[in-house]
C-alpha cells in the first residue's frame, strides 16, 4: 500500500478501504508516514470530505491508536457525555450527580486543553482539596459506588489524535466536519462507556454557526458512535451567548451549587436536565418522560447536590462548599458594572466573555499556564432580560483593579441593548439518535 | 505574515495577494516553512485552485528563486519552445534548425529527467561527439552565429520548482492546473528568451486528456508569460498516439534526419512545420503564411538540414550523421512483428510504446540510469494506415533477443487494428496567443 495512493483517492474522492484508513493512522502515528503527507491528506480531507463509513473507520483507527479503558468493573451500563464546548458550559459538573442520584453511572474524564476558561477538572480543582488525579482502579470504585467520578485524562490514550491534531493545528486543517469527528470520538470511544451523548452547539460562541452544520457534525459522530457499538444521541443546543450565568472556574462551581440547591435557575437547568434525561433513557431507565422527570426529581429533592457532596468527597474535597459557598476560592478584587441605558438584553458575545475571562486570568493559555480560581463573570441579566439604566448589569473578578477594569470596558461593549426584545432561541434546538 | 493564515486563506478559496504568495515562495525556498504546511497549501491549491492572477504571481515568484539567463549578448529576439511532452515527440530537434535556416534565433536549455524514452539532451547526445555540456558563453556565442543551440540545463535555474515539485511528487500534489502552469512558465521565464511558444498535447497518451483541458492549462501559461513581459503563443495539439514513427534516442536522431532530407513526411512533419512558423511571427519575420512559407522552403531547401548539421558541429559532433546515419549507435538486437490480421490501425497505446521502450532500455529510471541510444521502436504504419495480415507493423530494437521479444509481446497488444478507419483527430486542434 502506497501512501500516495491514498492521499491521490482522497483527493480523487474515492472512498479508501477500512484497511487503507488503518494503514494511515497507524503509519502516520509510528511515524512511518512523514508529516508531510499526512498533512496533504488531511487538506485533501478538508477539501474533499471523507464518507460516513470512511469516518466512521477512522474514529476506530485512531481509537485503537492507544490505550482503551475497561469500564467492565462497574458492572452496569455507564454513560459519558461530550460537549462540543462553549463560554460557560459547566454541565457536566450538573448532569454527572443528577444521573447518578438517578441510578445511573457516569465515569467521566476530560481533558485539561488550552482555553479561555478552564476546563471541567479545573473548575472542580477550585474546590479546596478535590483530586482529579486518581489511579483507575480508584475512578472505577469511585463511579461504582457514588454513582459519578470525574477525573482528568491518564494514560496514553489516542495518540493518533494527539499528533494529527498537532499537525491539523499548524496546517488550517481543524475546522472539517469527518476530521472534528474523529478526533472527537476517538477519544470518547477509548474512554469505554457503553452509551454517549453528545451535546453539539450551535451559535456565535460556537465551531459550529449554524444548527445545520451542528447537526451534520452530530449525524457523523452518532454514526461512528454506533459503528463501534455503542449507544449514542445528540442533542443540538443553542450556543450563542454564554450558559449560565457564571464565567470562571470556582463561579461556575458556585453557580452549580446554587442550581443543585434549587436557588438558581435558568436556561442551563433546562439544558442540564434534557442532558441528564436522555442519558437515564439510555440507560433503560424509561422512557423520555419518565426520566425527564426523575432527573428534575432529583434536583428538587436535593438528591443530585447529596450526589455531588458524595463525589467531592470520595475525591478528597471539601464537600462543606456545598453548604458553605464562601469556602470556594474568592478574587482578591471585583468591579460591577451597571447598565448605560434602558433596554432589552439582545446579545452577549460569548467570545468576548471568554477574552475577558483570560484577561482576569480564569483561562490558561501557553503564555500563562496558572489558572486563577476566583476569577472570572457573573451576569446579573442575561439574553432576553430587561434592565433599567444604572443596574448592575455584571460583576468582574480579578487579581487586582487594573485587570477588572479593562476586563469591564471589553464587557461592556459584548453586551448588547435594545429597546426591543430579540427572538427568542430554544436552548434545545433538535434531539438526534 | 503566517503561513497558516495563506494556508487557511486558499483552503477558502479567498485570493493571495503577491506579497502573500512571494512570502510563501521565498519562505520555502529558503526553509523557513517547513514541507507539511507547504503540502497542506499545495493539497489546497490541487483542491480549490488559484486565480489566473494568483498563478502568474506565483510563476514569477518561483522563477526569481534562482538563477535567470542574460541572452541579450544574442543581439536579437530569441524564441523558447516548450511542449508538454509525448512519447516520440522530437519537434525540438526540427523546429530549432528550421526557424535558425529561417533567420530566427533559439537558444534552447532542457532538462535531463527521468522518463519513458529519453529527452532532447539524450537524443542529441546519441549523435557521436554531441556535448550538451557548454559554457553560457559558448551557448550564447553558437545561437548567435548557427541561429541555434540546444543544451542541458545548468546553474541553480528555479530552486523553488525543484523543491516544490519534489514535495508534489510525493503527496499527490501534481495534477493541478496552476501548479503545472507555474512549474513550466517559471523555468521558461528564467531561461530569458524574448518569445515562447507551447506545444501543449492533450490525447491518451499526454498529461492532460482532454482538448478542453489542454487549453485551460495553455490559456494560463499564456496569461502568466505575457504577465512577465514575454511574447506568448500556444498550439494545443493531438497526443493520442506517438509522434512521428520513431521512439528511442538514435532512433529519433534519424527519423529527423530523413525528415529533414525530405524523405519522410508524416503528421509530425505538419507539427514541426507549424510550431516553427509560430515562432517565426513571433520573432517578427512576416505574416502565418509568409512564415509558414518560410519554413516549409527551410526544409525543401535543405537549408534546415544544413543548419542541424552546423549546430552538431559546433556542438562537438559528427556531421556526417546527416549524410550516413549508419554512423549512429545501432542496437545489438532487432525484431520485426507483423501484423496478426488485415485492418485499419485505429489506436496505438502511448504509454504502452513508452513503457516498452523502456522494457528495451532507451529510457532511464532511477533504477536504470544508463541509456541504450540505439534502443527504441520504429512504426512501420501508424494510426489510420491500413495493413494486410503478416505485414511489418513494428520493429524493436534492443541490446538482446530476450528484452526484444518482451517488447514485442508488449507492443503487439497496444496497436489496435479493425476493420474500418477511426475518425481521423487533427494534429493541430487550436492556435491560441
Amino acid at each position: 500500500m502506497q501512501t500516495y495512493d491514498l492521499i491521490q483517492k482522497t483527493r480523487r474522492m474515492e472512498p479508501l478501504s477500512p484497511d487503507e484508513i488503518t494503514f494511515l493512522v497507524e503509519g502516520f502515528t509510528k511515524g512511518e508516514i512523514p508529516d508531510y503527507m499526512m498533512s496533504a491528506w488531511l487538506m485533501a480531507v478538508c477539501c474533499q470530505g471523507l464518507t460516513p463509513e470512511e469516518t466512521a473507520v477512522l474514529t476506530a483507527a485512531m481509537r485503537d491508536s492507544g490505550d482503551c479503558l475497561d469500564l467492565s468493573p462497574v458492572g452496569a451500563f455507564t454513560t459519558d457525555k461530550h460537549s462540543t464546548g462553549g463560554i460557560g458550559d459547566k454541565t457536566t459538573l450538573l448532569v454527572a450527580p443528577i444521573v447518578a442520584a438517578c441510578g445511573g453511572f457516569v465515569p467521566k474524564m476530560s481533558g485539561r486543553g488550552l482555553g479561555f476558561t478552564g476546563g471541567t477538572i479545573d473548575k472542580l480543582e477550585s474546590i479546596p482539596g478535590f483530586s482529579t488525579s486518581l489511579p483507575i482502579e480508584r475512578f472505577l470504585e469511585i463511579t461504582k459506588t457514588v454513582g459519578c467520578c470525574v477525573i482528568a485524562q491518564s494514560g496514553d490514550l489516542t495518540p493518533a489524535d494527539k499528533k494529527m491534531y498537532a499537525l491539523r493545528n499548524l496546517t488550517a486543517t481543524v475546522d472539517s466536519i469527518p476530521l472534528i469527528c474523529a478526533s472527537i470520538m476517538s477519544k470518547k470511544l477509548a474512554l469505554g462507556a457503553d452509551g454517549i451523548l453528545l451535546d453539539v452547539k450551535y451559535g456565535s460562541g460556537a465551531f459550529m454557526k449554524t444548527p445545520e452544520d451542528a447537526e451534520i457534525l452530530a449525524r457523523l459522530m452518532i454514526s461512528a458512535g454506533k459503528a463501534a457499538g455503542k449507544s449514542c444521541r445528540a442533542l443540538i443546543t443553542d450556543m450563542n451567548a454564554p450558559l449560565g450565568t457564571a464565567v470562571g472556574n470556582a463561579l461556575e462551581v458556585t453557580e452549580v451549587i446554587r442550581m443543585l440547591r434549587g436557588e438558581l435557575r435558568n436556561s442551563l437547568t433546562e439544558l442540564a436536565t434534557a442532558l441528564a434525561a436522555q442519558m437515564l433513557v439510555m440507560a433503560d431507565m424509561g422512557n423520555i418522560v419518565e426520566c425527564r422527570k426523575k432527573a428534575e426529581d432529583a434536583v428538587s429533592s436535593g438528591a443530585a447536590l447529596e450526589k455531588f457532596a458524595a463525589m467531592i468527597e470520595a475525591q478528597g474535597g471539601d464537600a462543606h462548599v456545598c453548604e458553605t459557598i464562601g469556602l470556594l476560592p474568592q478574587a482578591a478584587c471585583s468591579l460591577t458594572v451597571k447598565a448605560a441605558r434602558r433596554g432589552f438584553i439582545t446579545a452577549i458575545q460569548s467570545e468576548e466573555v471568554g477574552l475577558a475571562c483570560l484577561d482576569l486570568g480564569a483561562g490558561r493559555t501557553a503564555a500563562q499556564p496558572e489558572i486563577d480560581p476566583g476569577a472570572g463573570v457573573v451576569l446579573h441579566r442575561t439574553v432576553g432580560d430587561f434592565i433599567s439604566a444604572g443596574d448592575p448589569l455584571l460583576t468582574v473578578y480579578g487579581k487586582n483593579q487594573t485587570v477588572c477594569e479593562t476586563a469591564a470596558v471589553r464587557l461592556q461593549n459584548a453586551v448588547e441593548l435594545k429597546d426591543a426584545p430579540a427572538a427568542e432561541h430554544p436552548m434545545i434546538y433538535k434531539i438526534m439518535d
